[in-house]
């Protein structure tokens, strides 16, 4: 087991990653505020995970409440966050109470903001239990749930008190998922870390054997840049926007295509090699530095091409839903692109000219 | 105008107070973001003052996106907020856009609470129009909205980047609203300023005819308290918890009787009395003392007995309520007392018994 200190104004945590460490109530002892404890999870993870999460509490003399959603981003919204707070109240829990979210991205989001909203904030343990949701959601509080009109709307930052990333739960993670999560960890090489790209273009075949190992060496260095990242700029002004690398272009087309079409390490991957054409058609990467970042999200078994008019995704479409993506700032277009690979800068106003005929370049329009 | 700096870790912010500085575009202008600005009132206030605010933003470029909601706590939860998400969404509002929140205590909580959670936080100003509004939420940060099962369950720490308190607002507030915010500045001079109390004594009767100077004054006294309190204890641990005297008592008589019944302050005032003669019960205040709590209430012309059986109030039910107030931790019933008038501390066991018989003493139970 390896851990990882976030370090935060006020709010520091620990991330352990390790085999099995869901069985550890040493762990958890420390971090549990009293003795209610809820845990939020869904159909999925509940048969698989939650039996052995529930033991380990009973180590420490608590009896959970358990509190399991229905599976899928569809039930990321506002009804399904009303049925945990509608539990947690119906069973008298206070604001000492503590929320553990043991699952996905989903679980982790809407986990997360019901912690931060119920009684304006309990104590929140984050089990993440995908490849995504360990090298990502677990670092920076991104909380939310999705609107109508747009995901992730309604949210808020607000921290955990610890993560606990199983290494053991990958085991029944399908192969898909897996891929779409190499799809975050590759971006960490690609916006801060030549080395870890190196070490990453080793080790993939392996990784994607689930090499127990390997993927927490994978997901320790994954959190860890995130965590250098967001420690620096908590609140999303400056440093942090390099994490979005691809993801104007992969939020254009899961929204396009329709939100589940796509995994959301899928649409980064093909976001990505975006990103890195148009770095390469405005003369900062080489060539053959395109063809390496899509080498790489092919061996991940990732896609390097984004839709095209098969799935209605002309390249105003395109334009149009990345003008609507919530990181942009007064509608103009602002996006990550890459100096060299392992460096990543913000680039204000892009020619839409060239973001059009890049996009054109690495999707099913070509 | 007389100004208040919230010192807070980052997030410090002023509160103006003063005469007509709602038409004073130049208070607003270092605290607005860009040039989206949205505001949120109601229908009682929208005819009064929403017209004055547009003007006042008109001379700085602004046309603000206006969202006007249903007045009234019964609309305080989360279709009404969700109405707020959905214009804003609709209006292509960006996370640096501001939202403008122009009301009493309800539209400042959801106003808030929307903000805290649109795309994860945008800038906020508040515009208190009621005296209870101007002198306790316009400090603290406190934004929520009601949960079926309970008031202001699900909500947000969230600060404002700037208040406005115009005194002038007062000036259309019902006679019964204006007496219920003097529950709350009394409580200030209760709690922790017998020097204001005293001063409370004499000018009472002036304040309730507005007197412009005196309600400057007052809601200065009344946001330094608070202001003073809250910057020490940002997330509610300690000293934050002093300024709940009256509310236990006050929150069972407002749920027990139904919301929308007894104001808020009004059951502040019954609440507070009950906590004084508690004290009293319990060897910390002369009975003098509760007398002259009651004669200050009563000079506010604000309720000193709480609900009977006439209303279903009888005292189990009274210490069930109570039981279940979200200040509560454990379950253990925790109260906010007078050590003598000026001086509040946390009672962390009260004997039920004294408790009821306090209850029973201060009420139409009697």
């Amino acid at each position: 087991m390896r851990t990882l200190r976030v370090n935060l104004a006020e709010r520091g945590y620990p991330i352990h990653i390790g085999h099995r460490i869901l069985q550890k109530p040493d762990l958890f002892a420390p971090y549990l505020a009293g003795q209610s404890v809820a845990i939020v999870t869904n159909e999925t993870v509940a048969p698989l995970y939650l039996s052995t999460l529930c033991d380990t509490l009973t180590k420490l003399g608590i009896r959970p409440l358990e509190i399991i959603l229905p599976d899928g981003e569809k039930h990321k919204n506002w009804q399904t966050l009303q049925g945990i707070f509608d539990a947690l109240l119906a069973a008298r829990y206070e604001r000492n109470s503590t929320l553990i979210a043991l699952g996905g991205g989903v679980i982790g989001d809407m986990g997360g903001f019901a912690a931060a909203c119920y009684q304006r904030g309990m104590p929140f343990i984050q089990i993440p239990t995908t490849l995504l949701a360990q090298v990502d959601s677990s670092v920076g509080g991104k909380t939310a749930i999705n609107h109508p009109l747009g995901k992730n709307m309604i949210g808020a930052f607000y921290q955990p008190r610890l993560v606990l990333a199983d290494t053991h739960t990958l085991a029944t993670l399908p192969d898909r998922e897996l891929s779409a999560g190499f799809a975050e960890v590759i971006k960490y090489g690609l916006i801060r870390d030549r080395h870890f790209l190196d070490w990453l273009e080793e080790h993939l075949p392996d990784l994607r054997q689930r090499h127990e190992t390997l993927l927490e060496e994978a997901i320790w260095q994954s959190c860890r840049h995130k965590a250098e990242i967001v420690a620096a700029d908590e609140r999303e002004a400056g440093e942090r926007a390099l994490l979005n690398l691809g993801h104007t272009f992969g939020h254009a087309i899961e929204t396009g295509v329709g939100y589940g079409s796509w995994l959301h390490g899928e649409a980064v991957a093909a976001g990505t090699v975006m990103a890195a054409q148009l770095s390469c058609m405005l003369g900062f990467l080489p060539e053959y530095d395109v063809l390496r970042v899509k080498k790489l999200f092919a061996a991940a078994d990732l896609p390097v091409r984004g839709p095209g008019e098969e799935r209605n995704m002309r390249v105003e479409r395109y334009l149009s839903l990345m003008r609507h993506d919530k990181k942009t700032l007064s509608g103009k277009l602002r996006l990550i692109l890459l100096k060299s690979l392992g460096e990543a800068f913000i680039h204000a106003a892009p020619d839409e000219e060239t973001v059009m005929e890049a996009i054109r370049i690495c999707s099913e329009l070509e």
